[in-house]
């Protein structure tokens, strides 16, 4: 099968990711830094549409002015010569040790203020570039101790954050929302707004809730045992999903990150299905950019690095096929009106019915057959099931 | 140490409870059905103040009115004989082989339709009993395969029926509102809502979310690896701890339902902290019962029921008592303010201050000396949660 | 693609697999008892070899003799019948309140006793049947809280036990071998040998090892978030595969007990090609049955047992295929050798050689280039991976 | 209460843990490199009676001997002119790229040979020191994709290697044995010997198994889920303790190395209550150093190393004051009579029973009561956890 991505797919990319140098947190790093301008050209080459970054991925931590231009005129060049571009950018508040205890929500307030600043100088490169979305990724914000963190107080600095950034992108007209991504853990033993529903929760309690919605990593979400598909479909139902970050990740343990479709193969697939066929009439339920936030395994040389971006994509598009060819089965949609999948589109109650007419309507409970789902009434989720996986097999074309 | 609850401690207990009778997924009963009566006056000796309960721990499924109304006038005389209270009532939608799909979500419309009845009906029920609070527990609705169910559209069905209830308890005048209990997984292979921050995010959805708050169950969130502490106190926060459930877990595995204090011994004294000393003047932060979800492990008989049930309330006051002294010791002031955890209080901008000013503070950023966080600049957080252990043991009074 | 079990295929399933009544803990039964005859009947025209049971799979706990005898002769007319075998019996001593502490391990001596009376019995219907395995698995060999069980008394009387059963299957001259089967929690809060691992580890504190090995359920391994080829490979490499359960597991939750293959897909062909072309020459590594120890799911009625039973084999089947296929890629092969994998089956140490000529050989350490490890000599395992997966997508034929 | 370590509570701790630069997976150092002797002078001031070391925490990577034997010299004089000693040493064979698929099993054989030669090396330099331990972490040995390792093949190598070491120790002279650590996983995604089952079960496959035992790391066990006391018991059941790690785990996640105590409180409890009383007459049964590995949390500056490595030593103390008072209590001896605790080391079968007297034993089958187990006959297991929890939170004394 001839797979190749192309603009249109909308793959992007952090530069952080074809960038690790793998080093981690029992060893040294196995590959020397990669320069921007050779990432984008590479990602172009494979087929990418844009790339993202921190910051400090572009010019490090404390640059002058000079050094942080001169870097971001690179990039621009980098931009311009291949035509990718930035759907996202992001701050670095994790990396420095001014950040230990976090930074929006860090005890020591002047820290805080710092990190808004930082962020704050951010924002007007993320609109310089173009970017749409502004992510956050709060990994320091937590803590290991119950004692050391009032968590209140802590999520009402993370609001007057939140309020503080919207204020300034609203005031200078900048075409910028953003989405909060979410962690249970590592770095810190507990993050604040751990799973993408606590972050959807604390959305509604700014003063512009318009202006956020969530970026969930895939990873993430199952380092809480959770399933993704379900969670980034709450996500659209809520009209929160801003941004994605695709990667694998096998079972609970530390973050893995590795290449899309190389944790659970489950979960990639009936994603994709998802994003490429929840829409209105089949279309895709998502427009935005197909983000890989991953990490080439630290045993890789720089081969393995553009080998795992470009996995990345493949078998994102594999899955697309397979999603299409999965719906497309008549089979397929035969178990699916069995199993009655369609039917919890309708609504329970009947077209201007209220509860008093539920109330009356004794077919409902006092004539209902409640005993026949007793050897009987089976669902068929288990035949559907296996057309699942035999089309996330190519066992049926 | 004399350690005796009292009414005033508003300690309540499920019916479900102590009436366990200890079938599990691979073994029959080890205990005998445990008559209602029998159970409220053995609380109420024991110093609980309320009992709460399934209708179907009351009188069984597809009870004629009769039937029900014996069971309901029995517990009310028990109740009156005793003074205890039904502060809490909730809905068995997980039992019957009807509900194999689950309830308010069910691809089964009528199903929907007969779980809406049978809760209808127990509103009444609640409304009749004194009930304030109506807890609702989707244990089944849920799925363990992708492609058995359309989150979204089950989503909108769970929202369908909350509004149709909110509806109903407004219309009638009930003083009820309503508790959504997550739960990540378990009987279902993943629930939906599966933590205290989907279900938080859930509620702004509805028409009424006034009427809507959140009853989390500790070793839910345990189950999903989460912090209850920063869980419930982000439900706190966002003011919507309607109720709670507390039990004991011990790492993430099936759900245990050990007594209160047998499992995370941390995450139950700083639980017990929170809602204890967490309000305002360092008064209670969360008035509501105490509510106590747990099992009697199915080695114990009778003896070992009672015993559970007074270890839970016993545990409680004992951890209450340490967070008193935790929080009267002068060292552990000195402490928390070395580790500057009320700072995070203290808001990031100053009073009147805006992004404008706060770009025009020089201090807080150009000047500011990030390099002092390396080598300096610790927060103490080790020796402070040292103290919290000790107080926890017991070795510093 | 026509996939079709054959007996050859030697594809088992225990009884109580097809035949559950999908009574779980928090709903009861949705179907009804299955009749053993008609389940082999099944079976057997679904393409499956063999039958397995507890004993009380047959008859029930307390059963007389005669009662028994009835259903062992039921059970031997339908074998006969179809021509299905017995490869593996089994005892269950965990469902009854007898067994609350334990079997062999309860803390009740006399429990002791009489749970080695029930397994002595099993062993001479075991070999009336003509099995060969005898699987073990000690699911209430455990406890809930630390103080409960002295552990190394418990795997004491646990191997009194053992050597009692193995001088009795050998005095009798049984063609038996026990197989323990190892499970981290569920029913207990920590079972004894909770992996693999542990038990193979027990095995060699007994009398007559030789007759011991393992049955590891390949979800019971997912539940302790261990990789479960990694476990199997391990237990090959000992020798002590003596049978397996394979079923599906999602992530580290309560025991699922999923059809093989709706679980971790790349565990699950990574296996298969472990058990078929791991062997000498690319043989079959493992000769026993293919045993499916899985529930079907509760959503389902009888239609859904029996499409879940062929799920299973059709899933495994497909895995076969391609991991037949993985191996003879051309384009595997490159990607394997330049991964070096075979070089770990080259002895680090030359013919002959020691440690003093390790010593001597400069060129393994003192001249060794370790520096050319950092920006070169990537391993390719992420184009290996990408390979691997996609030959389990079937992207590649 | 005074709680002061002295050398005759035998606590050491990892070079590696009071000098950890707190660098992790999202973040640079906080703090500087610690000074060898400056560590050695305050462990030994707090109340240390040992340190231990990876060569590469006392030099570099490459570096000459003379650097080498500086370094030492160092060391030894400040041993010297302490009295601490020297238990255990380790090697580093994870941190260098060299190592980015192993050490003992890396696919690259050249890479297997360097590894042998480092930890020859370092044979010689823990027997000069008069450690008694050689412990053998093995991080690096394992894959992140199961198509990238030959497990077997993988395993067949790591004996290779165990056996020539074997060799080495014995043929020198050297009064040193070998502690195997196992892991899970982190940094690789499986890690070989993921539990200390499985390492205990591998030994058994050595030439010299006499020479081998294990070195648990509690956090460790807990990243599998599993009952650290549980599994240590195993090992001392099997006289395979040869040393052990302590440390905090809080549920599944990342490596956390947290304080000893700083985890999940009861295993620390219990663990403490085995090694301290569960020897012969109550005395221990465990002898070896109580060695801390662990890291002090990045928040913290120097002093809050040293409030950590206090900490350690204070709760292990703490716990083992609790642990006495627990025995001792006679409410604690009746609850333990009324579980039966006790009763499973009485042996099941009588003295010279055998199968044959077993079967005999009408009373043990036939007319054994197996009914009083419902309703009836419970262990009282949760009276005697209640106990258990009230001695460890001191409320009983």
């Amino acid at each position: 099968m001839v797979i190749q991505p192309s603009r249109d797919d909308k793959f992007s990319f952090g530069l952080w990711t074809v960038g690790w140098q793998a080093g981690d947190q029992f060893g040294s790093a196995t590959r020397p830094p990669l320069d921007t301008v050779e990432a984008i050209n590479a990602l172009s080459d494979l087929g990418a549409y844009g790339v993202t970054f921190h910051d400090n991925d572009l010019f490090p931590f404390g640059a002058t002015a000079t050094e942080r231009r001169n870097e971001i005129d690179r990039l621009k060049a980098a931009l311009e010569a291949t035509g990718l571009v930035v759907p996202m950018v992001t701050t670095n508040l994790f990396s420095h040790p001014v950040f230990k205890d976090g930074g929006f929500t860090s005890n020591d307030r002047s820290v805080r203020r710092f990190a808004l600043r930082k962020v704050l100088e951010n924002l007007d490169l993320g609109a310089e570039l173009g970017a749409e979305i502004f992510v956050m990724w709060g990994g320091r914000e937590g803590s290991e101790y119950d004692a050391a963190k009032d968590i209140r107080g802590a999520l009402e600095r993370y609001r007057e954050a939140m309020n503080l950034l919207a204020d300034y992108v609203t005031d200078r007209g900048y075409n910028l929302r953003f989405a909060i991504e979410p962690k249970p853990n590592e770095p810190r033993g507990d993050i604040l707004l751990p799973t993408l529903g606590h972050a959807l929760a604390f959305i509604e309690t700014l003063e512009r809730p318009e202006l956020f919605g969530v970026n969930p990593e895939t990873g993430h979400e199952q380092m809480a045992g959770l399933n993704f598909t379900h969670g980034i479909a709450q996500a659209l139902y809520q009209g929160k999903l801003f941004h994605l970050d695709l990667n694998g990740q096998r079972s609970i343990k530390f973050d893995q990150d590795l290449v899309f479709g190389h944790g659970d193969l489950q979960n990639a697939f009936s994603l994709v299905d998802l994003l490429e066929n929840g829409g209105p009439q089949g279309g895709p339920a998502y427009q935005g950019p197909r983000h890989f936030d991953y990490k080439p395994s630290r045993t890789e040389d720089i081969n393995g690095v553009w080998d795992s971006a470009a996995a990345n994509m493949r078998t994102y598009l594999l899955l697309k096929e397979r999603a299409k060819a999965f719906r497309a089965d008549p089979e397929v949609q035969a178990a699916l009106t069995e199993s009655r999948v369609a039917e919890v589109n309708v609504p329970t109650l009947n077209p201007g019915e209220g509860y008093k007419e539920l109330i009356e309507d004794r077919s409902a409970y006092e004539e209902f057959d409640a005993g026949a789902y007793f050897d009987g009434k089976g669902f068929g989720f288990v035949r559907l099931q296996q057309l699942f996986i035999e089309h996330l097999l190519g066992a049926r074309s």
